[in-house]
Order: structure tokens, then sequence, then C-alpha cells
């Protein structure tokens, strides 16, 4: 029968020994469920409403033992879990953890340190700009990109794109704002039609619309239309509304195409417009010399994100914004109560100058140990696999007289369907293949999601995840012949 | 000589032995830290780019052993460490960490469960749903009001704001945004002259300016005062321009001065504004019934923030939003392209549609824990208790003919300056408190920050660290005597 410690019946924290006890079983139970993740089905069975009506609706009056607390998880939450470390997780984008990862988040929970301010955190501070910098190496961004870390890549583009509201100072939008101003303007934001959802989410935030996005049409391949940005570029001048950014992206969340960033740049350049490139999960395949290539033109770029809590092994959350402009999005952002100053002044990088968020945890930490404890050459070798084993799938699909691929594959995502022959385009065909995601999802020991390229229901494969190795690529493609079928 | 763990020369991820073996130094380094964290100085004496001069400038070629991580992260980053878990980190507010607090987030770290949508995280998106409702019974704020979290009040703030300026529907501001549009007139959102500086950093990134915030005078105790709101108010409708929202705080950053809510809500009511009420200190303090009235009027807020990675004991970062109006924040955030897109539709809660980020942390399970393991005893236990410290250094203060105190003190906080007799007011006397401040901060035993009441330069002493007890805040006492002559 488990018992309360010392300290739970007097003031103060768990004590130390309490501590050490507790952890160690924290740490069994990890060590235990990152060896049989893969045993468990990625996608649990459960109903929404069956956990929350398992729990007490009422907060406990007194305190539990943590041997209770621990019990719980491991037999109400962990099993209601989707389990995003399991190989055959291979939906959406990666979101991968990793030892040093998980024992950098342990000891930046412990310190808790709050770097909103140089003064209140000395050296979360001053490591969130050498692992960034590091990152930005490593990814062969040039010279000149400072970087901080934000949560997700929705914040970073959401920065971003303040920062190119705010670029033009004579228009006194952070002063005086765009309500009530018959002197500005509607603006916009190009992106193609592919581009990621937090670019209409950071554009409605600020103030811009829906209709402050201009969605520009994709060539066969997904990738921007360079000439017909240039045209709605001028169409909107023509008609009064202001050009502010254009958004590129490497590695679109649908199908992984790169868009065409050195035109794109010289365009940005002519034009005097902000370069935003969404590198959130391609950026990450540039720490393969080979695959170098993505990144070319993002140097001319005046920001852009890479998350490392994507496919670099760091969990959430650690999304990267660089930017060769940070006077600017300090403008977007900066503001100093009296109650923030400190003698240091503007001498000192105090990182709540550089987003919305006043508050800031020591993110670096884990990416510091992940960056080491791999080194470039570790890194190189996890992404290159993942990047083997998407061609290889690749290689199935196209070989396959049942299946078809619907989209170019750069990276490791596969976006495919299942087309046998006879079958013909339509609504029907769409409906096989959501009815065979869900048979393969079922199973429980892969979980794939979807798209639509170009209007067509695609199947999505993304190989991306630390576990994954070449059996759980192939079982997934078992699946899926088995399955077509029935 | 440590050397590399096997997996660092393979593919894949630290194996579970070399993961056991790592975890239980990290677990070691956390109990002595914790234990010890006395010891050190609470701000490190390091000057700005000595620590980012001390690391290497490349990122690492070849892994190395994790040893060698933890040994630069005990030489080098804990040492350059503003400890806000020092019993005498009396800055700011606190930013607490705990046993089960650290314990939740480590889980979290292994699980790396990106809830963005319930399906990808079935236990994540409804622990959330049960941890926060826990909480709201907690501070006493009554059902119909649902919680999500956020990484900080900054955010949270930034979308009640976001979900304020979509609560007139027929502005279609969503579509069409806020420039380029002769018929939206200029926004204004009300706060007290001391509401925080992330109201005016929301209402800029939502694109209404720093014009669009109108600072209300205060009474002689720092809260807002109504009549000039009510003045304020007529004043914009009579010029064309828009009131939109009030902000209400509850426990003012500077002097945690208690706006009169349920004032303030009668003239939201009356003018059809959004309320919302930042308590993101003051929240807390609910949860010791002798302290409820904080909350007097709050239940009828649309929105409120209070972060538990403030005063509760929960790691960075957990800030609780709540709203009454889950609709409208819906409204103003929800986007669902096709690639994430469920089966479930729109039956279930996806917390992605509830503010910016589309990643989402398993924020909840630390908070559970913290919850659990201290009950609500426990936590009325340990917050009565730093409320008594601050009321007792508010006494020594009262009776010292040398200090004065410059503000009431409602919480745990104190707002004071010494003040001799036969010194004016005036810059010489404020000059000489922050000597004064800058000497105590200096002996490493006691950190304490400053803020301006009406003008005057003032000395800020918080009591709300788990590890405080009466000896560290007597010791801070003891300093400010003795250095104060000096």
């Amino acid at each position: 029968m488990p018992s309360l410690d010392p300290a739970q019946r007097q003031l103060g924290d768990m004590d130390a020994d309490a501590f050490r006890r507790h952890a160690a079983a924290v740490t069994e139970l990890i060590a235990r469920y990152l060896e049989d993740v893969a045993s468990r089905p990625v996608v649990p069975a459960v109903e929404p409403g069956q956990l929350r009506a398992a729990l007490p609706s009422a907060p406990p009056a007194e305190p539990e033992p943590f041997e209770a607390l621990l019990a719980d998880f491991d037999r109400l939450i962990l099993p209601n879990a989707t389990h995003w470390q399991h190989p055959g997780f291979l939906a959406y984008f990666p979101s991968n953890t990793s030892g040093p990862g998980i024992l950098g988040e342990y000891l930046a929970a412990a310190l808790n340190v709050n770097a909103m301010l140089w003064r209140t955190g000395p050296s979360a501070t001053e490591l969130e700009q050498v692992a960034l910098d590091w990152l930005r190496q490593l990814i062969g961004l040039p010279e000149g990109f400072m970087g901080t870390i934000n949560d997700t890549a929705s914040s970073s583009t959401l920065y971003a794109l303040a920062a190119a509201r705010e670029a033009a100072p004579e228009l006194r939008i952070r002063q005086e704002g765009l309500a009530g101003r018959p002197d500005i303007p509607a603006m916009r934001v190009y992106c193609s039609e592919d581009a990621h959802s937090s670019v209409d989410k950071a554009v409605v935030t600020l103030g811009l619309g829906l209709s402050g996005v201009w969605r520009v049409p994709m060539d066969d391949d997904y990738r921007l239309d360079v000439r017909a940005l240039e045209r709605a570029i001028a169409s909107d001048r023509a008609r009064g509304v202001r050009p502010i950014a254009v958004v590129a992206t490497v590695g679109t969340t649908s199908t992984t195409a790169i868009d065409p960033v050195p035109a794109i740049a010289d365009i940005c350049e002519r034009e005097r417009l902000w370069l935003h490139v969404d590198a959130a999960y391609g950026g990450s395949a540039a720490v393969v010399p080979a695959m170098r290539w993505v990144m070319d033109g993002t140097g001319r770029a005046d920001s852009l994100v890479v998350n490392p809590h994507k496919w670099l092994f760091t969990p959430l959350d650690c999304s990267a914004l660089f930017t060769r402009r940070p006077d600017v999005l300090r403008r977007a952002f900066s503001l100093t109560p009296e109650y923030l100053a400190t003698s240091l002044g503007d001498d000192v990088l105090n990182l709540m100058d550089y987003g919305v968020s006043l508050g800031r945890r020591f993110r670096a930490l884990k990416l510091w140990f992940v960056l080491r404890y791999f080194g470039a050459s570790g890194l190189e070798a996890r992404v290159a696999e993942h990047i083997r084993l998407g061609q290889l799938f690749r290689e199935w699909v196209d070989a396959s007289p049942a299946f078809e691929r619907l989209a170019p594959a750069p990276f490791s995502v596969v976006v495919f369907r299942w087309h046998p022959p006879g079958l013909d385009d339509g609504a029907a065909l769409d409906a096989a293949n959501a009815r065979l995601l869900e048979r393969v999802n079922a199973t429980g020991e892969a979980f794939l999601s979807h798209t639509r390229a170009k209007g067509r229901y695609a199947i999505r494969l993304a190989v991306g995840n630390i576990r994954t190795r070449e059996e759980h690529v192939r079982r997934a493609w078992e699946l899926l012949q088995e399955l077509a079928g029935e």
C-alpha cells in the first residue's frame, strides 16, 4: 500500500529521497515504454469522452501517493494515447523524441528558468543563441541569421509575418494599427495553394483577414508558379492592394513540394517584399549534404522556420525562427514596462522582445543535448536512412500496377493511392482509398494520414521516426496491398 | 573515460540500458540541485557573452558521450543560470517547479504526443479538459467555463482579445481583416495604467496598434477607476471609436492591485464589451478559501487567464485560458485543411482550433500530477503560507521608520522603498533605492525586483516559491536594513 511522502503532510516540495525514488520509477516506465511501444496499437481504440468519464470530476481534496498517480498514468493515460513514437507512426509529419531530448527536457523542468530577460536566464539565453547558430550551420543557412526558439511553426510564421507588416515603419502600424485608417490599403501575403494553414491563421490574427492571403496556383509538381505570383502581385498593385510578403515552402505538408525559392527571392527583392520560408519539415533534410540543395535560395530570405521537434529528434516544442532582420522583428514585439527593465537595458539580448510570449522555457537545452549526442554525422545518418526508406516505398508504389503515386517525393513522404486498372477517377475511387486508409489504421500496426492532391483523395506515408526501420515500412506496404482488395 | 553508447554508432535512439544509466545520473543531479540550490548565488556573476564565448562556435561533427554533455551542463550551464527555484528568489512573480511537476514533464517528453487533434492525442486532449475543470473548481470559477492550456499568459490574452475582435461577426474581420476598410472604425481595448504589457503586445499583434489600448487611470490603491472607464468609453463612442473589450486585472504585476471586477462586469454587460480577466498571478490565491474573494465578479467574465506555472508549482509553461464563449474563440482560430481533417469532424474537441499553435504538447500531465500530489489542501497550505510570509514582511516594513510601503499588499507581494526621515521624494531617493536593490541582489542571498508606483521607484518583494521559508524572507529584510545605510 503506497503511502504519502513526508513533504506531502508538511509544506515545501517533495524531498530529495522521495524524488529519487519516484524518478527511478518514472525512468523505468519510460525505458520500458520506448522499448515496447511497437507492441501497442499506434492509435488507441477509444471513443471520445471515454477517458474523461473514467476520471473524477472534482479535484482531490487531500494529497495522493505518487504511486497512485503513476499507476493511473499507466492504466488510463498511456493506453489511450496515440503513440507518436511508435515505429509504425507514418502519419502527418513525425514528432520525434529521443533519449538525449527527453533528458534535456527533464533537466529544463527542474531548473525551470524563465529566460524572458538575459538577466533572468543568462545561460538559457546564450545557449539558445549557440544551439541555433549550430543548427543554422547544420542546415546550410549563411551567417547573418539570428535564431530564436518558439513553440511551433505556427507561432514562428505569425512572428515573421508580424515583422513583415512592421517592415514599413512609415505606415505606423505598431502605433496606430490598421482599423479606422483610410490611409492604410488592404494588404496581401502570397503563398502556394498547398502552403500550410498556419499562414492563414497568422494573417487572420494580424488583422489582414483570410482575404489577405492570396493562394498562388501550383505547377504540375505542386510548386508555387512563379509567373502566377508575379501576375498576382501586379494585379494587386494595380488595384491598390499592398503586397507585403511571400511565404515559400520547402516541403509542403500535403506533398512535401519545394517551391522555387531562388526565383521567388528574385521577385521579393525586386518588389521589396518580405520573404518568409516555411522549412518547418524540409529544412531538417539539409543536415544530409546530398539534400542540401533543398535550401537553395533560402539564404536570401528575410526569415525562415525549421522545426527540430519534427525531424531532428527533439521533443515538442522546439521551432527555430531565423531572421536576417532581427531589428524589425524586435520592433514588432518589443515593449519594456518598468517592472521588466534591467540596468543592462538594450545592450543584451532579451528573448521576450522577439515574440508574443513573455515567459520563455529553457528549450535550447534539449536541442543542445540532441545535437551533441548524435553529432552532425549521427543526425545525417538517421535522416538519410529515413529518406532511403521513403524512396524505397516510392519504388514499391511505382512498380505496383494497383497503386499510383500522385506527387513527386523529394524527401521521405510518399503521396499515393490505390488505383486498380478499370476504376475511374472520381468519388468512388476517393471513397475506396478513404476506406483503405481506415482499414490499415484499424490494424494498429501502422498509422498513415491522407491529403488531397489536386482534388484527388490521397494516402500519405511519412517516414521520419527515429524508431522506424525498413521492416515497419515494408509492413505498411503489405497491409496496404492486403487490405486494398477487401 | 566515458565512451559512446552503442546506438550512437548505429541508427535509432539511445537504447534502454543507456537511457536508464544516463537518466539515473540526471536524476541525481536534479535531486542534489534542488537540495542545495539555496547555497548558490540567486543571480550568477556572469557578463553578457561570457557563456557564448566558452562554447564551441560550430556544432560537433561526431557524437559525444552523454557524460560529456552532462559535465558541461554542470560546469557551464548550471552556474550561469538565474536560480528561479532558490528560496531567496523574491523577484517578479515566482516561476515554480516541484517534484511531481518535473516528473510529469519528464513523462510528457517521453510520450511526446502532439495533441493537435483529439485523434492524435485522445488522453492528452481529455486530460487537459479534466485538469482544467479541476483548476476551475479550485479557484472558484463557476461552471460553464471551458479551459485550454497555452504557453504563457501573453498568448492567452492574445487569444482572448482575438476572440473579442471576432465577437461581432457582422464586421467580417476574420474574412476581410481591418486594413483598407473604410467601414471598420478604430477599436479600443481598455485596461488600467498598471495592466500588463502583454495587453499592448496583443493589441498591436491584432492590428489595432498601441493607440488601440486605452490606459484608464487608477484610484489611490492602483485599481482601475470605474468612473474613468465609463467616461473613456463614452468619449470613444462619441468620436466613432468602437470599444471592444476591457481587461481587468486580479493582481497587477506592478503592485498586485485587484481591479473592481464586479463594477467592470456591470459596464461590460451594459456596453456589450468582452471582459477578459488577467488573473495570471492572483487567480492562484483563490485556492485559499479566505482569499476566494479576489475572484469576485470573475464568473461574469468572457475569459480569464490564470497561470499554474507561476504560483501553483507547475513547471513552465502552463497558462490556463478559461472562456464562457468557446464558440467565439474557435471562430477566431479554427481552420481545417484536408491534411488535418478526421472522420470525427467537429464532434470532438480538437485543441488546435483554440489558438495560434497547431502543435500541442501534453502540458496537462504535469498539472494533473501537481493537483493530485498536493491535493486541494496541500495547495491551499502552501499558498496560504506564502501569503502569511508576505504579510509578515509587510508588517516589518510598516513598523520601520526607515522604510515605507507604497501600495496595498493583498497577496504576498510587498511594494516599498527605503525612505529615511529627512530625505525628500525625488530623483535622489529613487536612485538610493535603485542602489539599495543592486546591493541586496549582489549578495547572492536574495533577488528582488523593482517597479514604479505612481512614478516613484519602488522595490518589490514577492513570496511564492515553494522552497521559501520564513528565514529567507527575514534574511532579505535584514539585508535591506543593513545595506540601506551604506
